[in-house]
């Protein structure tokens, strides 16, 4: 682990709630340095970097530093592609949040910047390294349950951002599902053929009056006819629901929700143990912090990253694919002509 | 209970699977009496009524007998039709197994002999009685969980049934699902607007050539913007699976299934627990018992039923929809020229 | 199972709470007939006979019928004794609630009385027959999880009997634990050595001035060196809480409680589901059924029984070394001198 | 957080297993230094020493230093005295693991020299920390089920350590049970007034050989009449088994395993899940870091610790009588001449 006598330095873009989160992360990373921190807020950004004996640096004066090895991007959606290519360009290597952009057409760019540099680009589907989602997946692909069959997807909020968010947000299949359809990829080891997607707005007229809606109920299809079903609310009471199982050909495997505490409580009338995590902060603070490990392992060893640039194409694809089936109230093919 | 001087007098049609626990338990209910056995097999006709100190008739005999006050169908479904027709028309009481027949048509003649004799007509769908899911519907109704959004049912066989059966059942929509789509329309309390079904064959490539699925996804919106999503499979490697959980705006209720034992096991690698109960017979006894129970009750004391052929025909209409959905690929309108 | 051309004519002692279940439970068994109630409370006797369309007969009219073949004790702890040499000297066979008597001498008189009439006597440890907990031992004797170590029973009531009850009842020890006694040796399968005794009286002050306690804390160690530690109150505020677990040298197996149904509900603040079965009738119902059962399979069928009167003197033994270390603040061998 | 212009120099006593866990958290302390590490083992002192950007130091140089503020010792328990002696009379704050010592002699005069010089001083009692553990305690204490009557404490290791360790441990109760005397008293908030403490040797003969055993069942009634009952064992084949349970006078919490992953598992013949988190150090990682958290935090701002070096002694005491009691086979009263 320390044969590293380099030091690989960090920018990173974004001093908000997941900024401070890949901070803090990369920071504890041996051979890893936070050297700069980025954001159009710069005291948020001063804070940040005062944290981790880092420095304020605008974009130009981050990327534009030779000795950055890195950036790590967790500014606003709509920044995301300028940054990856810029960085691309600098031959930095690049660890994204999701989505890649929140355009098709941008986001190929973004792939194409990343080949053209031969970077490594990854994008942060942080569910695929929490302990128990990995797990899962490990026992799968050892065979424990046969040939993966069906998936159900159940992901949950706990209760919608301020609709000011939503309207900037790409709509729920985009900012929420994002997540969901990478899962889907993932697990079922198969490329979507088929979709179909309906919802409705449940929870606040205000999110319809958006465009959006708060409720949604996925189908996938794949192409080698297994099936996934996704459902999603923006509001869940009892909090941040993260579930999934799938079923194989000789068993079943289910991922749960973690809870803080172990505690059972017995009354007169119920035993009952703690709700979820709250929210994503909590329930995936392991995989954070292993996907950014995961991350400068790659950079330091030239090894693979396992979630790329094009497992973010193919998610907004099927964001993309999902939108269009929910507007026009249809079943879609993945590749038809949008 | 026992003011009852009267008995009423009752035929069973079918001496099969189900038969067999109808007639137990409607043997068991004070001021009823198990008259007649009708079935083609007079073997396991005279067995059953032999058992139950009944005798073997035909038809036209049980039916003919004035003193008979109340069919039990359950033979084969291409017989239900002509059983509740002619048990109409006879003035009995009918309790006849799901589906009331294959189409619509013949199922609405059915209904129209019912309603224009006036008597009783209950429809098996016996998940109803299920203290778990009787329970959660009645703490559901109370408004534990607020107003209800999304309903995902997981419904899956530990096998299927021989081909042959599959061949005359009338696909897995009609034969399987129809219990489903009762739990659809039963939990969420409103009827469906659109519905969208999908699916494969991955169990054994003779249910395709027969012309069928073994694995399917629908989804169904209602009317009032209500999700539902149901994940089915003709085989469960872990067992007869049913489960159905509903999200609603303050909470959600989930439906388990049952374990014959609560005995863990903790061993070097795993803690772990029974599989499901094995098939319906076991997952569904105290059911059987409860319908039965409540027939018998609504037909005495001159209560309506809880599963009405009005419901039958429902739950028949979205199978079609289903089937329909699955042949075309497209999402449809309920009500829509078929 | 019908080769029977005999039946078997029982008389059952006992109109109350326990009586109703057993007389329900054979008269469901083929091949045996309800003939005689017996009760001090004519009026019970009556109801209950009526109900299963036998007689009310005095004691020495049930007993001196020579067609009678076996007796069901259900009456009150003091007449058991007599009831059972009774029945032994007219050659009937016995099932006999526990415990056999309150005190050994009487109870080791009723031992001899069925040994010298060569007939069945089983005495009702109900627990042993539970599914959860027959299906743990049946497992343990399979070699699950290697040679047993140590138990831990909890058995908890969900409210104490009257305190008039309390003082006829011979303390809990008697009691409430001799089925503990009873799970102990038939799990630990090993007899006592020591055994240490503790309690307190911390539910109600009556108790304590009955003389008796309602929390106690019993250690035993047996021949083997195996541990059993049983905790018990007669005041649990969730309901009635019977489980145990054993520790094997390669693993454990536990017996959980059993739910009244499988819902598990969602709010802001917690996750649960429902408190355990309410008490011993509805915890152990299929127990019971299954014991008198195996009772009559045993008359019929010359097969010997689980629970003999043998294990009714050692439960009973264990009770009385247990109060004998409590009231002496002492841990006691077995087998000393009292 | 952050008022702390000062900062507090720490060295730390023993460079082991748990040495490590300790420096680790309490590197990540704010305002926290780690100066010394000490260690007769030269080599491991440097390797953690050179981790943390420490010096290697032998106990005069460390406790001599005048800029040393607190001194954290995980050496072998019969270095614990000396360094506790030491440490308070150069006026250092203390963080001790338990036990304080193996004697209540010097247990007592250590407690003195912390007492004198007015120093803090923590013991180790890492599992009151335990977010499960804690937020029983605190539900408890807030009311949540009345008032505490009997405590069952399941504390089980996955393996017993080498024989020359068990030979110079003191014997069971005091290397093993000493953190359950601290759960016991800590939970039914009361002081022992009698004990009872029976065992074998189960596992492995070496260990009767060394004149202790591996299985333990404990008797504790308090004062106020509460109950509490604890089962140890040095070798669970299914892992480190930590849990305990209150019964209230309105209801019981229970404090359950945590394990690695929530992953479930359905096999065609069981459902399974993770056994518990490995061993102490992958259990009590959280604990481990609140309480080292938490003895800094007292120390800068003056405030009590929660695990003194009185609880230290108390567990001991109870350490002793429970040795006494299994010697003698017979209960012992807490404060009798030993």
């Amino acid at each position: 682990m320390t044969d590293a006598v380099s030091t690989i330095d960090v920018a990173v873009f974004g001093a908000g709630r997941i900024g401070k989160i890949h901070a803090a992360n990369l920071a504890r990373q041996p051979g890893v340095r936070l050297k700069y921190v980025v954001d159009v807020n710069r005291e948020a950004a001063a804070a940040l970097a005062a944290q981790h004996g880092a420095q304020v640096a605008d974009i130009d004066g981050a990327i534009g530093d030779a000795s950055i090895g890195a950036t790590v991007i967790c500014s606003s959606t709509d920044t995301h592609a300028d940054l990856i290519v810029k960085s691309a360009a600098q031959n930095k290597h690049v660890f994204c949040e999701k989505p890649v952009d929140l355009t098709m057409e941008r986001a190929r760019m973004c792939a194409e910047a990343v080949e053209r540099a031969g970077v490594v680009c990854m994008i942060g589907f942080q569910r695929r390294f929490d302990p128990t989602f990995a797990a899962l997946k490990a026992r799968l692909d050892a065979g424990e349950i046969g040939t993966p069959e069906m998936l159900v997807v159940t992901s949950r909020d706990p209760g919608a951002p301020p609709v000011d968010y939503i309207r900037r947000s790409g709509g729920i299949f985009k900012d929420m599902l994002i997540h969901d359809f990478d899962i889907c990829r993932w697990i079922l080891d198969d490329e979507a053929d088929t979709l179909h997607a309906t919802g409705s707005c449940l929870t606040d007229p205000a999110i319809a009056d958006a465009g959006d809606i708060d409720s949604t109920a996925v189908t996938i299809r794949t192409k080698r006819g297994r099936l996934c079903q996704i459902n999603t609310t923006r509001r869940a009471a009892y909090g941040y629901d993260q579930r999934f199982e799938v079923l194989g050909s000789t068993g079943m495997l289910q991922a749960g929700n973690i809870r803080p505490t172990e505690v059972t409580a017995y009354s007169e009338t119920k035993v009952s143990t703690d709700v979820p995590e709250a929210f994503f902060l909590e329930r995936y603070r392991a995989a954070y912090a292993l996907e950014i490990a995961h991350f400068f392992d790659a950079v330091t060893h030239g090894k693979p990253v396992r979630t790329t640039v094009a497992d973010g194409l193919k998610a907004l694809e099927l964001a993309e694919a999902a939108t269009r089936s929910w507007r026009e109230g249809r079943a879609v093919k993945l590749g038809e002509a949008a």
